[in-house]
């Protein structure tokens, strides 16, 4: 297998990066990655790279590009001049069959026109939604869409993100019918914004023909309660609610961790707290560090966190191989080929 | 002290709220409380309240209303017909001055649409936005507004929202000049909606002449990190975020729990975990209970959340008491009157 790996752009510069992309190749022995990014920046970060991971770099191969795609530009910035970008060049790779997918941690917004671009959407989808799967009650969990790709969507666009976070609840996570509801401020049909109102419209217009079930509003706590497959919603709610979620949960661990150590010391603690805070953190993994794919492309793009660490871009570039290894964007597009 | 309560809406029913407004009037011995709802219902739970609480109902005076507002009626509706219901008289109350705030679980829409029209707006604010305060890092809150009673907001309501919030955070935490930021999908000034950045341009523009700190965007996980003291966003993405959170922490508790239970048993359990767990709730019952304040209005309303319990009600009527202390509305006017 062969992924695309867009190394410039990201809070903490490319050194994260490379040191997830080396442990993901020592990993995974069938594993090859194309690095785009400046060779020179690049071949220092391997240098510097621990023994063990170090003997991996015969499978990190790289794409030299001097130029990327800065934080601040704009999608249209990178439509008009972003061609000659480490995320455009890494773009065209999966385009154009050289890699099998692709990962960022660059500028969103870039990402998502640059994807659309040099790879075209799916019959049937007009924009892509960044998606992720909560963890939530019962070990259930709930796919959240769009978390930030667009920041406002029309109602028929919410009804397109229904689609298809329902075929990745039943490609993903064998889901006969999954459950799908609408973000709301409230469950009651009287309430919410027009855009919302008239998706529910929509979809209840459709329900008999809809490839899920779908039961109306959600309220921000459905998410965790493990009765939902798939919640739909604006990028701008979605990226609030993944990024509060994010926080909140950071915070919480740090708690019980601080509330142990100032209840027990040395030895007791690592015996008591140890096991259960490792749980814990295994637990919220998923809400921390999985990364997002972008749906409805005809090709796999996962979107990994700006500010991520090592183990962060490792588990990005995990999720990029499992969608290949589900061939993801062909099995979504069937799933919906049959409606509508 | 004298309040004004409405005990019907809600999902639950009156009886909690009638059980949570007795602890309140046992707990504070100069407090009277007039609970707008069906006579016949509010007595019979009166005569089912356990001993040590029914000895305080001498302090519940009870105002006999038979229409209430649905949880399904919009504010539209509210505003042509909901004259008579336990809502708009409990608010009526409040205006004529009959009790120095009120409390309310019920349908949001219309409290705020009736809290509009019967206490009226304070000078230079246009609608109320829900508030409340959220625990952050480093033992800090963070006043989150609007978390739904507008579920869509244009640029000069949320400078609006954003003076409000800042004066909250001088007026109750007595800071002496809040960070306040603008919610979106990224840090940089060429993101998010059209809304958000023409907010961000009008108060980069009379940056000089804030009563506070103007520091641009913030993300959903800003939140907690208690380096913001206000945090101003539309009431659909407070809402989403505000229930998320409180989804999570609720989730999280829950883990913590079986996680001490699945290792340790019986006694050592409660001599490890309890007082852990007892912390860990304490930090986040202001997430969970609190109620949340409607800001803007010549008048001090409280909404508890239509889901609550007895102890969730006790707290939203605990936090109209402080407001009352504070005199709430009268200095927030002040603190804004010597802007603009």
């Amino acid at each position: 297998m062969r992924l695309a790996i867009d190394v410039m752009g990201g809070d903490k510069g490319p050194c994260a990066l490379i040191e997830g992309a080396a442990r993901a190749v020592v990993d995974h022995p069938g594993l090859e990655l194309v690095l785009f990014g400046s060779r020179q920046q690049i071949t220092a970060e391997l240098l510097r790279l621990p023994r063990p991971l170090a003997a991996a770099t015969s499978r990190l191969a790289i794409h030299d590009v001097t130029s990327s795609v800065a934080m601040t530009a704009t999608a249209a910035w990178a439509l008009r001049r972003g061609q000659s970008t480490s995320m455009a060049q890494m773009l065209r790779c999966v385009a154009q069959g050289d890699a099998q997918a692709g990962v960022s941690v660059g500028n969103t917004a870039a990402l998502v026109a640059l994807a659309r671009r040099e790879l075209g959407m799916l019959d049937g989808m007009s924009r892509p939604a960044i998606s992720t799967a909560i963890p939530a009650r019962r070990g259930r969990r709930c796919y959240l869409l769009d978390l930030g790709a667009n920041v406002d969507s029309p109602p028929h666009r919410l009804v397109e993100f229904a689609l298809m976070g329902a075929a990745m609840a039943r490609q993903v996570d064998q889901i006969e019918r999954p459950r799908v509801a609408l973000l709301n401020v409230g469950a009651e049909s009287t309430k919410g914004s027009l855009s919302v109102r008239e998706a529910d419209r929509l979809l209840r217009e459709s329900a008999a023909r809809l490839p899920f079930a779908y039961l109306g509003y959600a309220e921000g706590g459905d998410i965790f309660q493990g009765e939902l497959d798939v919640i739909v919603c604006d990028g701008f709610a979605g990226n609030a609610v993944l990024k509060a979620s994010e926080g909140l949960a950071g915070m919480l661990v740090e708690r019980v961790q601080s509330a142990f150590a100032s209840r027990f010391r040395g030895r007791l603690a690592s015996w008591i707290a140890r096991p259960i805070l490792t749980h814990l953190k295994q637990e919220l993994d998923p809400v921390r560090y999985n990364g997002a794919s972008l749906l409805g492309l005809q090709g796999i793009v996962v979107k990994s966190h700006g500010g991520t660490q090592a183990e962060g871009f490792y588990y990005a570039i995990r999720r990029a191989m499992q969608e290949v290894d589900n061939s993801l964007p062909e099995r979504l597009a069937k799933r919906w080929a049959c409606y509508g």
